[in-house]
Order: structure tokens, then sequence, then C-alpha cells
């Protein structure tokens, strides 16, 4: 960076500036220190590495910054946690100057007041290569967390949103910046992947309807629902025909995308997943879609054609 | 890696399962969830990255870990607050395999159970550079934290242990490797480096003596105690004759060297300094040595000689 680390934490702290009453120690101290507001404690982290999760020839500072605390707002969202105070890690590289990382605070920011949390401190360090880690901590009422492990065979499968739009706008934006036309559909999907959007009250509506357990759509459908089955020791049946695909993907991008953050809820019975649907439809504007159903055990799918197939991992595999 | 994501997060449970009834949801699920102990919530990150902070030539991954959580422990420290839970968020590189993680994580438990914290979560992404960022959650009791800022002119600088340990510890680790001889001080300089003791308990002690401002000394005790004096808008007469150097260090690495994890604390009395000393001597073998005094504005050393001059930043600023 070409400012003193010094300098460049006062510009941060006057980005950062907010006034929470809840914080007792801001910004710039050793710590952040808190008032929590009761219930208990939720902690995340997930992070953003230059070449891996994010890619500056393609998305802007304030857009790097914004998708850091929003993916990881969703895994907070994810147990039904209402988000409160993040932190931030950042490994600067030689490439990226003063400028560019108050965009990236800024992108914090923004993402932190459309959630109503307040970013309340973090570390900066110079390194090879740019990563941006987020940690979050929220509240949820003592004992109403909804992990992944609570869904029983019987449970319908829902899903909030479309699947897809964020891997094809990923690779949309290659494809714009190469002077493609830009249709709503490639705009939205882009967006989808750029600025995407934890499900946060969308979480919440599903938890007071009853929701046995939940998780992320992060690493893509199949291996996000994998996961649910695993940790609740259960089984699905999941019908292909009932995914909703976003309108700009291609074949694979609903079920293996992945990064849409969309919500796997799984609901003990029809009426709690229809009420849920009309509630999430009538706040948020957000279809509920039924994809599947918890099952003893045994995880399969099922085309529109009725044909049954063991629920293999299409999903994006860290180190696959 | 050489095992795949689900593998290696399976592992990572292994080595971290704790029984802490305070977990509500532990590692492995979209979030942590844990039960607060009441207090005030202190919130705290710190990062090493492969050849910034951490070198594997001479750091073992266990070593790594260890001091990846020890240093930010030690900012939790430094406002009093005892750490509770942690979270990590690590990027490995290709050259680093499921074996050394695996002892990353043993190295980051065995500092979680010496301080009594529980590593509830985290995060693993592959990447071009390791770094392991943590995140430190901690508890103080309501309004009893204690910041940078309450410095105030008339206030003894103390300062806890010795200083530039670290720094030579970190040159004679890279002499060590080629074979020199190893006395008790060399020894106790590297250890100094790669496991630093971040003064927990001390802070604490510290705390109930009336210490107005700490700091802990991470980036060199000229640098850290500017900061307190700018956070406090205090100057200060630092007396250079009576700053603790260790043994093994070399001109200029008790001043400037930094990662020493020390403690600077501002005390409003002779007594309240004397007293703490005396509890800290007692209880934890530690030794307490009043360096300054802090002034209205101004900030000065003098030498032994009685010559004053103005404070400089010999410290390590990581952008300098």
């Amino acid at each position: 960076v070409d400012i003193s680390e010094d300098e460049l934490l006062a510009a941060i702290r006057r980005v950062l500036s907010v006034s929470d009453p809840a914080i007792i120690v801001a910004v710039g101290d050793d710590a952040a220190v808190v008032r929590p507001g009761g219930g208990d404690l939720v902690l995340t982290t997930d992070a953003v590495v230059e070449g891996v999760h994010v890619d500056r020839a393609t998305a802007t500072a304030r857009e790097i910054g914004y998708k850091a605390v929003a993916v990881t707002v969703s895994d907070a969202a994810a147990v039904a946690a209402s988000p409160r105070f993040a932190l931030s890690s950042l490994t600067l590289s030689p490439e990226v100057d003063a400028a560019w990382t108050m965009e990236l605070f800024g992108g914090m920011r923004e993402a932190c007041d459309e959630f109503a949390m307040s970013l309340v401190g973090g570390n900066v360090s110079s390194g090879p290569v740019l990563s941006v880690t987020v940690m979050v901590t929220g509240e949820v009422a003592a004992g109403r967390a909804i992990s992944r492990a609570g869904a029983e065979a019987g449970d319908l499968v829902t899903l909030t949103g479309s699947l897809g739009g964020s891997a094809a706008g990923l690779r949309l934006a290659r494809e714009v910046v190469h002077g493609r036309e830009v249709t709503d559909e490639v705009r939205d999907a882009i967006r989808r992947h750029q600025r995407p959007t934890p499900r946060v009250g969308e979480a919440q509506v599903l938890a007071r309807h009853g929701a046995t357990a939940m998780i992320d759509v992060s690493d893509g459908l199949v291996i996000d629902l994998t996961r649910l089955c695993e940790a609740s020791d259960v089984g699905v049946r999941l019908d292909l025909g009932r995914i909703p695909a976003h309108p700009a993907s291609a074949e694979g991008e609903a079920l293996g995308g992945g990064e849409d953050y969309e919500l796997i809820a799984t609901m003990p019975s029809d009426a709690a997943a229809s009420d849920a649907a009309a509630e999430l439809r009538e706040v948020f504007g957000v279809p509920l879609s039924v994809i599947g159903r918890i099952t003893d055990s045994g995880r399969e799918s099922v085309d529109e054609a009725g044909a049954s197939r063991p629920l293999e991992r299409l999903g994006w595999d860290h180190f696959g």
C-alpha cells in the first residue's frame, strides 16, 4: 500500500465510524468491545481470496468488499440468526493501493449497513495475494438456532429463490468484459455473482414456521443438500424437475454451480411449507419451492420421467 | 491438499472435538452457536501469513497454529478480557498436505486448551499462499474493558516481562538452522518468537489494580506506546535506561523489535503499580517495570545520561 499502516488505519476508522450504542470500544483499539443483546451468540467466518473467489479484473473493490461480508452473513442467516457485528482481516497485495482499499471498506460498510450490522474491528497485513476474511457475530433467541442436523424423514425439502444465477453470472461477467450485449437476465445473473443477497429475513420466517434444518447453498445444491443429510443422518429424494433454475443459467449450473446463497430448509409439513411460502412471497417477494422430501436413508434424485439415480456430488469441492 | 474438502473438515472436527457446555452448535455447521457468559463481548482478529509473519522453514505446523491463536488472544488480553471462543480461517497453499494441516490444527487446539478457549468453527480455502486468520471472542464484566484511550497525565507507564526476545529469537532461529550452538537464553528467545505467551491473567491483575489504559506490544515498544498516547491524547516521557531487554536481544531489538506480546499498562499511582507488581511476581513470576510517565503532551525519551530526544517511531510498520 502507498501510505503507512497508521495512516491507512486512520482512514479506515473514518469509513467505518458508526453510532451504535452497543459498541463500547470501537475500531482502532486492540479489540472491539460490544454489549450483547441477549440470547445465544452465533459466530461464523468466511474468506474471499484473489484468484480463487474473486477476480479484480471483473469485480470492483466495492463489489469484493460487499461480497466478503454478504457471504459470511449468509452463514449466520443459515442458522436463523440476526447478524450484528463484523470483523475483517485483510491481506493486501502490492497491486492494491490505499484508494482501492478504501473502496473495499466502502463495500464492506455498505453491506453492513444493508444488514443492520456494525463493522467493529479488524486487522490489516501485507502479503503476496489479496484476501479478505470476514467474521460475523449474530444473535438468536436462546436455543432457537436452526442447525443442519434437525431434518427428519418425511420433512419437505424447500428452497428459496432460484439457483445457477451466480455461476451464470461468473461465466457471463467474463464474456461481458469481452463486449457481449447485456440483457436484464444477464445483468441479474452478474449481480447475483458479485452482490449476492444472503437470506437473513427469509431464514427467520422459515424458522418461525418450524424449519427443522437449514443450510445455505454456497458450494452447490447437491453438495450442500448432501451435507445437511449427513449432519441429520437422513436420506433424501430430490425432485430434479422442481428445481428452479435462474433464466440465465446453463445446463448443470443450477445443480452444481454454487455461490447462490439461497437457503435449503426442511419443513415438517405441507402446511408449514405453504404458510412459509406465502409469507416469503408477501414480505420479501421471494418464492419458496418444494424440491424433494427427506427419507430414512439413501440419497437419490428423480428426473421428470420418473427415473431415479443416486444423488451425486456435482458441486464444487475446493480441493477436488 | 491431498484429500477432499469434506474429508479434511471431518478430520478437523475430530481434532477440535471438545465438551464445552456453552457450545450449542459446534464445528461443522454453517455457524457456531454458543451461550455467552454475560458481561461485554470482546471481538478481535489477527492473521499470520507465510513469508510475512511465519516461515515454514523455521517453524513447525504446530508452532504456526499455536502462534496464530496466541497473538490473537494477546489482543483480547490487552483489553483485560477472558478469551472464550475462537474461529479460524485458513488459506492452504499447494505445498501443505493434510498431515501438515492437522498438525496446524493441533497447535491451534493446544493454544486454545492452554487459554481455556474452545475453537468452535472456521473456514478452509485453497489459495496460492498459506495464511491463518484467527478470530477470538472474549468476555469482560460490563463496562470493565480497558482500552488504549484512558491514560492521563501523571500515570506511570509500566511494562510486563522483557522486550526484544522475540526479535532475537527470529534472528537466532535462522542462525540455529545453520548449526549455531544453543544456550538457554537463545532457546528462550526462539521460544518467545515461536510460542509467544499472551499476558491474559496478568492483564486482569493490572485491570484490578486500576490500569487506566493498556496495549500489547506487537509492533514494538515505541510504536505501540505512541498508539496508546495518541488514543489517550496524552504525551509520555520514556525512561530508556529502565526498559528491560531480553538477555539474548541485540541493540534496538527491545525498543523496535515487536512480537513480544508483553503489556504496556498505565497505572494511576506508585501504590497501584507496586501492588500490581507484587501480585504479578507472586502469581505469575512475571516482573512489572516502571518505564516512564504519562505527560500532558509531547512524546520524548530520556537516556541514562539524562539526555532527552523526541520519541521516534522505531517499530515495525507493515507498510513501511
